[in-house]
């Protein structure tokens, strides 16, 4: 919308959720009146959690994570494996992997992957925080959870390189054909892994 | 997303987000992280335009649109013929119809339309406003211009009622078929009417 808006503060206020990723103008629009409709309070709620955030939110000092506090919860947790560090690329990995359950060690958080195209280097990471905590000591074991795109396969080379020396077990997280998908659409790279890198079948899934 | 957010504070914008129309908790969670990663100048110039525009902005006495003033820069407008009142639903309409250039009067915006489904009234409206504003004089032409749904009928159809006794001229904006539509995939309803209020052919489009 190539337009002159009623208010001055309407448009700027438009202009400000229109920088956010994927909002467009109309939308911006959309939400900001939307707010407007919202009691003072309401409103007030929503700036500030932002500019709260903002202000005070750490990252933990271990594995880097979102946290409120020097160390994060799961950081803290004593009754997780600390031998047990899973290098993911963002904040997002770590829930959808708490989501799942299965894993009790705990976390690196890399904050992206090595992307020559989008100008992100390896110093840009938390990648030599990495290799200093598996040369520290008690880590047994580092599980590469990177996305498996051509930029997670990048970093996850570049990482094994910088530790492999230290006599840590390296793995990956497996890669196959996803549940509920259905073999005649994997695409043959994905399919002729999950047959190279086949397991028992121990009757149960 | 149903998970343990890593921070309450992250949570708590994530939250205040996911409570926008159509933003779910995972764009909510994209939004707030990639507010995170902006300077904490432009995290506050996020918040602060939302919460200043809540506490500041005015509703022009004469038309309803938002303004930064006690009238708006429509109303306060000489050049434009204050004889003719456009009749739209919200704010957005009147900058849509404003955008065309092809219309110099001013506006009566109603702040929605009568929608009983929604719990909507003609109370809830800036109807009664409307008819004061007709029946105060000076007025010679009222322009229906709701969207053509059954709740911009219904509307249209209670503003004729309350109003033509007072002898001003009703109208309503043109219904029919939409510019670069294709005949064939026109509703029946639109294109019988298209027919039935067919004009004059001039040679100009």
């Amino acid at each position: 919308m190539n337009q002159q808006y009623p208010s001055a503060l309407l448009e700027r206020a438009v202009n400000e959720f229109a920088k956010l990723p994927g909002i467009g103008a109309k939308t911006a629009m959309r939400l900001v009146l939307h707010l407007l409709r919202q009691d003072k309070e309401t409103v007030e709620n929503f700036g500030h959690s932002l500019i709260t955030l903002k202000n005070e939110v750490k990252y933990c000092s271990e594995c880097h994570n979102i946290s409120d506090t020097e160390i994060c919860g799961i950081c803290a947790d004593a009754r997780r494996d600390h031998t047990i560090v899973c290098v993911v690329e963002n904040i997002q990995d770590v829930m959808a992997i708490e989501n799942t359950h299965q894993y009790k060690g705990v976390y690196h958080v890399l904050g992206g992957v090595i992307s020559p195209m989008d100008g992100v280097g390896p110093s840009d990471l938390e990648i030599q925080s990495l290799v200093d905590r598996v040369n520290k000591g008690g880590v047994n074991e580092v599980v590469l959870a990177l996305s498996p795109t051509m930029e997670g396969d990048t970093t996850n080379f570049y990482i094994y390189r910088k530790i492999e020396q230290s006599g840590v077990n390296i793995t990956m997280i497996a890669r196959g054909v996803a549940q509920n998908d259905e073999l005649q659409y994997t695409d043959e790279i994905t399919l002729g892994r999950s047959i190279i890198n086949r397991v028992t079948f121990t009757g149960k899934i």
